[in-house]
């Protein structure tokens, strides 16, 4: 399947590619990337097996790549796709980071950021969601179907 | 000043000793130590502006730190030291790792966990709070006087 290029589809094809490599290496398949000015300048994908370390989610990683690669701490005029909705670790680092533009596929009925009522990102961030939804389900479902075997 | 040693007193004027080093970088003045059968297993302190990177938190440095002493990602058996009360960020990473006990000594009425009203902690972790409160306090007062001349 190959997608508009720039479109949010497109994108979020590349933050599965991230996904399907964290589930190649038996982690809970979720990947990221960060988007400026319709450049990939950051990648990554959920580590906390193999690192042994919570903090290892796609997000996070993503998100210090672009600050190391940009020399920022602030990412204001960026956007980060990621294939699930991103927890409250995460949220809450988007929004230390003062994030431009959310995009996410699947969403995360029990550890997404949503669940907390107060706003969790900053108030500036652009929000989209259900970006290759299906697909991006799909390759977490086809995971925990494998672990219960 | 002394404190009896493996007092909660004494931990946390070693998150302070992390604290300083902080302020004397020119970083807003957190520590955090990472505690163990009594000892001392992990230290960190906010490293955001020389890092660029605004995950790089005092407790996220110090969790991912202990996890690497351990080779777990959990932390069920420790005890965090920091002290100001935890952001949404590195709150939620405390309830990832499934911390034993957490210790702060200042509240953050702009930034704590404690403004969400969904819990942000894992259901077994102890809380204590308000160890060397002054002194905590006294040193973020500072710096952000020196910051405002």
């Amino acid at each position: 399947m190959t997608y508009p290029i720039f479109s949010d589809e497109y994108f979020m094809n590349e933050a599965l590619k991230e996904a399907r490599k964290a589930f190649e290496q038996d982690e809970v398949p979720v990947g990221a990337i960060v988007v400026s000015n319709q450049r990939i300048i950051a990648r990554g994908f959920n580590m906390t097996e193999q690192l042994g370390d919570v903090t290892a989610h796609a997000e996070m990683i993503a998100l210090t790549s672009a600050s190391n690669f940009l020399g920022s701490k602030y990412l204001d005029e960026c956007s980060l796709y990621v294939t699930l909705e991103p927890c409250l670790m995460c949220g809450s680092a988007l929004k230390w980071a003062q994030l431009g533009r959310l995009a996410f596929g699947a969403s995360d009925e029990k550890a997404g950021y949503h669940l907390v009522e107060s706003p969790v990102l900053h108030p500036r961030t652009k929000i989209s969601f259900g970006i290759l939804e299906e697909e991006c389900g799909k390759l977490l479902k086809e995971f925990f179907r494998m672990k219960r075997v």
